[in-house]
């Protein structure tokens, strides 16, 4: 069976940062978007940055793309699957919970135009203003058919993926669900765990923090309110993974109170190899990297002055970090780059009058 | 009492990546350095780098630094204490233990001349390879004098850590056990615990990581071996604050099984208060930030054009994140700049033809 075009015009209903965007990489590929949202302010906002246009009655969607908060996502995908024949997809963080909803409310022959979806993009922002069309730009989308979704609407919400410049990922809302609970909701509850400690912390201690504790909590910083939304549909699939932390959690207590060193071990280098699990650019397994460090001066042009040396060097950057100083205005940045092109950007960087060191 | 001018000469112990480290900066400096490692091979690559010399029977340092792993660093400082009559400090990464092993071991009038310390830098690499003189540039150093340690040793021992280009931050050994249990020991044990997770996913389940995870995980990839002592050896400070974790991921389970939103809510906003605890740049309280974000091809060269865009702008980049992408040769790179200047830099980029988002 051909795959059917993704011609538009495509309704996004919920015009906040995903829907918004979704609408600007739709019109930067050419097809007519329509535009729903409560708050008419919202559709204005949207339509006057180059989203699309308000939705008029007489318009008839081939694809629909329901963009509201977690909590009204099944009651939305419901009502556009009654109030039109299009493909409806959504882009909620969580999969099984609205599938059940869905499934609970629409007859089967509404049931097979549905396919979930969720793009793993630009969580930490909000409301249309935020939007860009390049939003997806590399990002996994994830697509989730149901048991009963029809393929020819699994191929058009695949498309929308690519369309966005995502790459779409196949799997069922269950797979998804407890892969984002370990791979995005765990994580963030136990950084929300570690930062909970920051907060009451005596005066003092802090400040001895490091580039490290930054790291972890960094995510805790996220939005409380859409991540109880988050966390509270997606409570089955964290079950099991927050008990396994629990039990490694009396086992890590244990082993230190008895000072049982190779549980310790054990558990650590279990550590080590979860952080070695994780895909690394351009989906393939992680390349193995190295770290250049570099002390840079804190003010404007010494950064671009570094990478304009690093590019003069001819090695990729993979990553950066920089540290943060607490009472020097140096910053240490931290290059990774290939194994094998360390110590070439090393020397490329000496000659240059860097302050370097491996 | 005035005080006493850091002249040299400072016996190393240990030349690993610390001691080679601190033994570059104060030759930089013009001191005199000694080192000593049971490793004579390694005593000669230090010297080769410039480190210092060999000790030799008549050497009279009027500074030692202990820079021996934490599991003989008691005992190192103790003899360390009876072979000289110069003050003596050590880089270890907890300080309670080896002080009681100390104070155990050594008359009053040797243990007045011991100032334990730790230089917060460095600690996932090792090595006299990768040392640099810059290693400790701007970042904190912890000075902890004991109850009876002489105000001059003090002194001194701040001295160092200022020649090194650190900044001292004094505190009791007691107060700094604590400090870096909730900064740095806590957050690596809970990162390892999500990084366990990851290690025994199912096939497929990782495709959808994102930077979130990634920078949770990332310092669980540090050294095992050495992770293994310094929890061990800080296990009296960690205790309290691994049965407040576990208590509040009971709290956690019990939220999320009965749906308990107000807690749950709760729980996430204090995380987000904590990241708000976090020292910002320079020691000041974290100024209010912003993310700018902007699409860049992968290859050499690119970040350095948006780095000379960025630097032309005037805008001073605080914070810099790469986001991997699983399929498409495309980076996102977050800006992190002060929030008053976050306009004028998306304008600057955009006229130069960046395509960025807010």
């Amino acid at each position: 069976m051909a795959e059917p075009a993704l011609v538009g015009p495509v309704e996004v209903v919920g015009t906040g940062l995903l829907g918004t965007s979704i609408g600007l990489a739709c019109r930067r590929a050419g097809l007519e978007v329509l535009l729903t949202d409560l708050n008419a302010e919202h559709v204005r906002t949207a339509s006057g940055l180059g989203a699309g246009r308000a939705r008029t009655p007489g318009d008839r969607p081939q694809l629909v793309v329901v963009a509201v908060p977690p909590d009204h996502l099944g009651e939305a995908v419901v009502a556009a699957l009654a109030a039109t024949d299009a493909v409806v997809t959504d882009v909620g963080s969580v999969k099984s919970e609205p599938q059940r909803v869905v499934a609970a409310a629409s007859g089967p022959a509404s049931l097979r135009r549905y396919v979930g979806g969720h793009p793993m993009a630009g969580s930490e922002r909000s409301g249309p203003l935020a939007a860009s069309a390049a939003l997806f730009d590399g990002r996994p989308w994830a697509v989730t058919p149901h048991d009963t979704s029809d393929p020819t609407a699994t191929s058009l919400v695949e498309s929308l993926a690519r369309l966005c410049g995502a790459v779409p990922v196949l799997m069922t809302p269950d797979e998804h669900d407890h892969a984002v609970a370990r791979t995005s909701h765990l994580p963030h509850l136990l950084a929300v765990l570690v930062a909970g400690r920051l907060a009451d912390a005596p005066a003092g201690q802090l400040a001895l923090s490091g580039q490290g504790v930054r790291d972890v909590t960094r995510v805790a910083g996220g939005d409380p309110g859409l991540w109880q939304q988050i966390v509270t549909l997606n409570a089955e699939a964290l079950r099991g993974l927050l008990a396994e932390v629990r039990e490694e959690l009396d086992v890590l207590q244990n082993a230190l109170t008895q000072g049982d060193r190779p549980v310790l071990a054990d558990l650590l280098e279990r550590g080590v190899a979860g952080t070695r699990a994780i895909p690394g650019k351009h989906g393939g397994p992680a390349g193995a990297t190295r770290s250049v460090y570099v002390s840079v001066p804190d003010h404007p042009g010494e950064l671009a002055r570094l990478f304009a040396d690093a590019g003069a060097s001819g090695v990729n950057i993979e990553d950066v970090h920089i540290d943060h100083d607490p009472g020097r205005p140096v910053g240490l940045v931290e290059l990774v780059v290939d194994e094998t092109r360390a110590e070439h950007l090393l020397e490329s960087l000496e000659s240059r009058d860097w302050v370097t060191h491996r």
